[in-house]
């Protein structure tokens, strides 16, 4: 290694934490500090916490929305190793491997996709649930990225299909990214289904992930 | 397929936009309209442009920083299809691949970092660095997640490494994001290197990959 975080410098030296636990206890620390957590479950706590991580504004704590037993469901199907169904191939790379029994679920990039979606004139990422259907029982969908997505799956909800354990649903974006979480707000109690999500323009593929992984860790007994 | 956009529902419908095409242009026209692009070269519209739907946010635009030759050595690099060096996995998987012909690299989960992290007591992401020592000239960099491989970066340049043609440093968090991209700012010149950067707590693998995906599009003749 010719690399020494030690080693003098003759015009520049850079000051910084380099312990990754240090690291983590810290940014926790400036999160709980300013974050507004009043009135949330020690779970819900978590989940929000990791959002404003993964994005790093503590004001979007305030638009997270968790229905009345999304956490408790959630965890459940964590615990019981159910399938988490992702939009996104960066939403599946986001969730922490070591705390799941098998990889996620993103059929984004099937062979059958671009087919389907061509046929429909719709996105790639809508088409990809007709493939999600036999795995929606019980699940946990982390959907980050696509606003199309989201709204077909409240299509297929209203439709009868089976119903996920939990939504964590946060597209992000411009076109019906906004509408889309208020829609899934707005009907996820007529629909049978409970929620996370984060209402406005902001989400994405790490904010959704995070939210799984904050889940995931109340699991293992890992508390910020 | 059971499932039919066009299917009437009994209680619900939901209106949105379902063709790909017509969304991007729709995201993208609301974007040009919402952020500030005065004064920035056709090239860094593109970039600014593509940051602020990666993130949902018009107003970050004001936080990103070019050096004087930023766009136009990374255009010229991506064109050579020199090495892509990405911080994180979720950053690799965000780069578009159709553009590029050899997946970008990330040694993160390389089997040899754990054991060097441990021996120096430091993360995993800076340790990972010592493995892109022999890929670093004329290269883009692209760092969307930790601070600690920015600064690391730094020094490694400050030491003598080989030069990146461009370094995309967003990582995001609250210890040292910020700092480490004000460091890469205030030390790009001194150290000859040219940089994107975007200031403050923000940032990710999204907004990271989103910004060298931009740069990909200028050179495949795709303008927003």
């Amino acid at each position: 290694m010719d690399v020494n975080h030690t080693m003098q410098f003759d015009s520049l030296s850079f000051d910084y934490e380099i312990d990754p636990k240090a690291i983590e206890v810290e940014s926790f620390r400036q999160i709980r500090e300013l974050t507004p957590l009043d009135g949330l479950s020690r779970e819900q706590q978590q989940v929000v916490m990791r959002i404003v991580h993964s994005i790093g504004m503590p004001e979007v704590g305030e638009q997270v929305r968790f229905s009345s037993q999304a956490c408790e469901k959630g965890l459940q199907a964590l615990a019981a190793g159910k399938p988490i169904l992702c939009d996104a191939e960066m939403v599946k790379q986001g969730i922490t491997k070591r705390m799941i029994p098998a990889p996620p679920l993103c059929y984004l990039n099937h062979p059958e996709v671009p087919e389907l979606a061509k046929a429909q004139s719709e996105t790639r990422s809508m088409a990809a649930l007709a493939l999600w259907q036999e795995h929606l029982k019980d699940s946990v969908v982390v959907i980050g990225n696509a606003p199309t997505a989201l709204f077909r799956l409240l299509e297929m909800l209203q439709q009868g299909a089976d119903k996920p354990a939990l939504i964590i649903g946060m597209p992000v974006g411009f076109v019906g990214a906004a509408e889309s979480k208020q829609a899934l707000w707005d009907c996820h109690q007529d629909l049978g289904v409970e929620c996370i999500t984060l209402l406005g323009r902001q989400g994405g593929s790490a904010v959704s992930s995070a939210t799984c992984n904050a889940l995931l860790r109340c699991n293992h007994n890992e508390w910020y």
